[in-house]
């Protein structure tokens, strides 16, 4: 099977090297230009559980994708402000049977991901691996994880079932889902309540968790997308998911860790995923009338904070 | 004229120095037992418009009060979490007709004073004018500035306007206001949108003015204001009370400073008064049913920001 991942930072790494490890066909596809030539000339080398390995993936910068063949699968795992310019760079990989996974965090990504493939053709889903980027080329990746996957086309389960065992053959531990819709949102809310307060606040998760007010504003922030799913007829165990996503204050396991919006914006001055997360609840609230004031505000300050540290 | 300012900082200390040099008996009082120390030893240093002066003034610990003689006027200039606990402290001074002046930043305070002091002896105000606090026993006056002000009880419009006068004998030119509430709510609206975007953001009035977001957050914060006004038959005009805020952004004017709710808790670790600010919106608005979303979350984010600081 000939796999393009368009988006070959930490998580699109990982992805690469169990498909390429499970025999496909990998094409790696970013849009850094350094990490392309670190993996062009040194392969991608990875600390992958304990073990060093080095592995010469094909790797090609967005910009000059035309020269590839096309594939029968493409993963997405841009940053979400991302997604449309690489689905435009890497258009011409696409056939009229491609396959496209979309693996970004954050809510509504098939609203652009329709532009450039039918919906029959387009899968959504989740991750619960981790990886992380060490420098251009260098990656670390431990633990273990699972997949879970959908189709958004009618009648498309079968194929959604076919796309998780083929993953799983390389170690993906991928799984058919009937309501990833709940499982985005589920997730989504965790992001939306850890990445935006620590990213503001200046904390990590445990820290975040000890304070007097986390509690409330979680819980408020959980409600906000609980109305929202709502309205979508999907029907958020509210509870489960404020537990859910207290459960990252933990010191004990990911608590002393910094979520990926605080690495982006305040260790690496990067524009953050703020307008994919709670952004995309406060339009969807908009859309269909529902008050969503504490996505807002958190987006409003997330944008402040972004512009106040000068990153564009 | 014998008068007790009950909370001597940077403000109290200016009030107090120009109350003596305009011939009144004087009485600081403050908590800060080595600011307190320092004024007996050295009298007060003030920087007075780039003039050093030094003012014998007699000082007391709010603690050892009971030795002192009864006053006429006291000046409440605490910061708001200590407004209680300094009236108790000075109960011996006040006798029946005792007149007390308060010209604390916030909202609400006379439900505490009424507490200590008959309705019709309380006078509540507002003040522009400046100070810094340099250091224990160390101030710095620059600058011109006002005071209104206005009687809480019944038929006291000419007592009102009597002290106003003896205050502007000293020089603080001090007028009498017959809708104090409405300046309260005014002043209110630019601590509670510059004191609080600008401690949880880090930054100073003029880098928030230049974010993208700060129109948005300052607008629906200073609505929520009005609709909890309003209910207290206060009619704010909004888009003039959002101009006044965000003339702060101004780099020319003040725009290049840091608000004293970030000099208490960013630069010195102190607890802030956002209770008294963004969180007496916030438990009004819960009382007379109205929502107040970003006055709540703000709030939240302050104390969150407090404990992740470890200021208690």
């Amino acid at each position: 099977m000939k796999i393009a991942i368009a988006g070959a930072g930490a998580m699109g790494s990982r992805f690469g090297l169990m498909l390429h490890q499970g025999g496909n066909e990998v094409l790696l596809i970013d849009g850094w230009a350094e990490h392309v030539q670190q993996i062009k000339e040194h392969g991608l080398q990875a600390n992958f559980n304990g073990k060093e390995v080095e592995a010469k993936l094909p790797i090609v910068l967005q910009s000059e994708v035309e020269k590839e063949d096309q594939v029968d699968l493409i993963i997405l795992f841009t940053k979400a402000m991302q997604l449309e310019k690489m689905l435009q760079d890497i258009q011409s990989l696409i056939k009229k049977d491609t396959e496209v996974l979309c693996l970004l965090n954050g809510i509504g990504h098939e609203d652009i991901i329709e532009k450039f493939v039918p919906m029959e053709n387009i899968y959504i889903g989740n991750t619960m691996w981790t990886a992380g980027l060490e420098g251009p080329g260098q990656v670390k990746l431990f633990g273990s994880g699972s997949v879970e996957l959908q189709n958004l086309g009618d009648g498309k389960e079968a194929a959604a079932k076919k796309l998780a065992d083929k993953l799983s053959e390389s170690g993906l531990n991928a799984h058919f889902s009937d309501n990833i819709h709940y499982s985005i949102y589920r997730k989504a809310c965790v992001n939306g309540t850890m990445n935006g307060l620590c990213t503001i606040l200046d904390v990590n998760m445990a820290e975040l968790g000890k304070t007097s007010t986390a509690h409330k504003m979680v819980a408020t922030i959980v409600n906000e997308f609980a109305k929202v799913a709502a309205v979508e007829k999907i029907e958020l165990d509210v509870p489960e998911v404020i537990a859910h996503c207290e459960s990252c204050f933990d010191p004990e396991t990911i608590g002393l860790h910094y979520p990926s919006m605080y690495q982006d914006l305040i260790k690496n001055h990067r524009l953050t995923e703020i307008d994919y997360i709670n952004g995309a609840i406060s339009r969807k609230g908009k859309k269909y009338g529902v008050a969503t004031p504490y996505c807002d505000f958190l987006t409003e300050l997330v944008h402040a904070k972004e512009a106040s540290l000068n990153v564009k």
